[in-house]
């Protein structure tokens, strides 16, 4: 099944591409057209401003962006687009990731960014399809199996132990 | 201007009200229609699973939860529906509402809740809106004046001082 | 030595059994019986509230649960049951255990979980043995024992250096 | 009603009277006799380690411990007894109250202490009568009516705006 | 005395001025001219973007950008200027400006943003002298005696207390 | 050289040995008698308390104590004795012995602990040093020796580079 | 009663005043003579530097100090001393404490600092007493006094509450 | 390309050169002439101040500072000169270099330090051109080749997956 939803995908390096691919695959697996750039709000400034006001004209329906340490790429995403943007913090070895997801999630009123756990690769993707699927009913079908799988998967642990 | 579009304001206490209503109202200014319940995912964890699938049922289409502590009530919603999930921590008078964001943000793979900043409530609103301008476009023009407006507000202290 | 005392233990994951492990062997080394299930608050919900009731009507007089992260799982099961629940909270690699420890211990007014340490599986066994002495005077005595035990434990460790 | 229960309840200092008050009514609605003593872990050690070692003689079941800061009360009293021993962590202007519930939680193994919120004398209090249920029965009903109470409480808050 | 330096402060919101107000009668006390603007990385992005490029182009030397929560300013000014950006993390009422502070200093290799202390608005108009003092010598014999004074208002305090 | 002085040195656990031998080394460098025991203030109370009390009767002038994670013992040794009192938090794999910082130093009010740094063996055999040297002035050479040593390594460390 | 026992009293700032106030008093209680200074690491370094030389030449056998923020008074008595020195954190209003804790405690390897609790004035006068009664037992007696009297004080508080 | 700039770089320990070499390089690429110094504020505190009043008659016109922990070398350069000085938090295995940036930026009033990330030792290198750029106008080339070098690394990633 494919979709006509599309989402891009910000990361502010190529080394955020390890804690990325697993968000895009479950894009993937959901029939979600991804666009994958590797951008930064501080070293890219002008060309990530330009990728941001293209992508919505284009159709990105949903931004997730990838950043760490004092990650403002998310936030800078959502500066420029009227489109719902989904912030992941990447986990630093400095700090554990905290600087990140307080970067990311702590945002001023009027620019939101919908932020998901340190490294939450697939549940950034996950909430992305949540949200095309208001849009895209045919999604909903698939979050209900996800759902379910899920749960088979849980359940499926059970016997842990003999008794 | 009133959409269809529906959101559900899920609060664990009556006491999270203050905070909750700025998003209230500027779900309201979109258009926007809002359900708004007290039910604790601690206290009346029973009750707070029916309405959330009933709710799915009957048509919301993103899920606002204001809860603060070991904020679980974003978590509990997430877990019952397909639905985006919108959290807002609200902050303790312990320990600043760290406690809260950490609770809510966290989340496990499989079931997202889009994190917004501590007492976050007019971004959680405004997330609302652009994850339900997916599906009703007459809401890009408000996001857009809303984005416009908010650019006037600002350029308009300056000069904040004279030479 | 056999009492009827009936523990229930459950885990978000299956990869918490690793922590989980020395609190089961403890509570078996104090003759308790254990029900031991991999259920989640956010992935199997229903399963969770059923598997509560149904465990709280069957006899268990503790429940002991384990998780990480945004970690629900002990307020979960302390909305649901009017028996003791000890909740632990398990580390991460990202914040330590500091997100599980908070999500864990701030439970609101009514609804108690008591906390052990990070990764503290073997106290929360003795803490639900001690619980459960109040009812079962037998176990005061191997209580006692341990007790003593593990101070011998301590003072052989000396000298720890030649003088 | 009144059960035989009986609670020890220490406080290492007169000035935690305030939060401990809420836990010391909980505990007498439910008909629990209450011995209340201030007594420091660091200020009057020996007076400490005698109290707890003749309460648990003369018939205290469980043991509550408000302290703040660099709080040990909690610790100290389960070093000498075999009964459960519940901690409250105290807030401290300086730090939130972080630093007690660190120092009352993150317990050695062998030695646990069930550790409630900062603050959380109430829940400390409801924790101790799921304790004492599991031997006295009777408090089972006055739980169940609690966690009702505590429902409607809620419940009773809606609606919270007209529409 | 004037001299010819000129600096650029940016504050995200007006409602940052009572912080910044410190650290603009900092430089006019050294005879430092200063551009005052309220401006925001994320409700202006391209007008901030333009004030920065414009402002290199007509002569300021340092920009001192004033942000606080998520706080972006600085590092927005820092990916568009080459010349030195100092940020000044604002105190809020959740975090107590920590925050602030980390999404301030932790900038990615590459885009340096010179950080002072939270509400350290004195401090960066000082640094921003010193910084200027390497072009404009005649900024040394002020540094010189701003410091003498410094000190000199020290030893003034003493003695500070009868013997 | 050998000084009367008498060092005692507690630690929590035989597992402490690794980071205070290079305090007992350093305490033996300087001539300085140590008695080493491993006595923990939860799982022998009662021990720990008798050694300290014939410790100060029979000569000791200055405590170390070494405990994590919820460091109670240098608080209980500094709760039975009026000889000074140095704590060392050691560091946990879960908080990095912040926990264990915050539970030694925030002692309250007339119960002191002289806290060194996270696994600062060696700094805490100094200060018991600084202290002794105050009645033993033997003690005096040997720390300015040390001093003008460490003065030294760290000076013979350049040029760290060619130029 | 007088000792010949001497402390000087180092404070960062004026402001300091009110927290050590309490440890000046102390002190004189047990009559020891004090020399107090307001003196800054930082805005006064070479007559911080000079006092310390001489002051430890003419006798002062402990130093006490205090600082706020980035404390670094306290390690910069101990790099010029071979007398013990002791550190006292001042709160401060953004991060409660934490910083001036944390730059305090942390020293490096060869130059400990006694770092006692946040604002802990009279602990850092009690510690200075301990220290001093190694070389003046005289002191050792009102020690005891005083350890008894803060006994009585909290034993003089129960019964707290009517049965 | 060599200008006449020179930077003095300081390091409290030869531990912090594997860190402080890449800030080195930089400053060498951009043709700095640097003086490379290892010198604790608490080891050598009259040889490092010596040093700093010396390098800045001989003409050093901005220092960086490297120091973990408790970090006071930035501060006290800083204390010493009026020429700008960059401090470098080094990360730590206790606190992730947390206490050490603290220690840096939260300085008093007066004197101010420019901090940069954590191990952020090219970013410093970089502040430290971007300073002398006013000065000395040929590295403003330099600096927007860096500029573009960067950008062009950041784009050269693109695209990081195919479609």
């Amino acid at each position: 099944m494919k979709t006509q939803a599309k989402v891009s995908i910000l990361m502010g390096s190529d080394s955020d591409f390890d804690v990325a691919k697993s968000g895009i695959d479950t894009l993937k697996e959901f029939g979600i057209k991804v666009d994958v750039k590797v951008l930064s709000a501080h070293r890219t400034p002008i060309q990530t401003h330009e990728y941001i006001v293209n992508a919505e004209k284009e159709g990105t329906e949903v931004f997730i962006a990838f950043a760490g340490k004092a990650a403002h790429l998310a936030g800078a995403v959502a500066a420029n687009t009227i489109r719902p943007v989904i912030g992941v913090p990447i986990k630093s070895s400095h700090l554990g990731g905290l600087e990140a997801l307080l970067s990311t999630v702590e945002m001023p009123s009027g620019v939101p960014v919908a932020t998901v756990a340190i490294n939450g690769a697939k549940n950034a993707a996950l909430l992305a399809v949540q949200m095309l699927s208001l849009k895209y009913p045919e999604l909903d079908k698939k979050l209900k199996e996800y759902k379910e799988n899920m749960e088979k998967t849980v359940l499926a642990k059970n016997p842990i132990m003999e008794d």
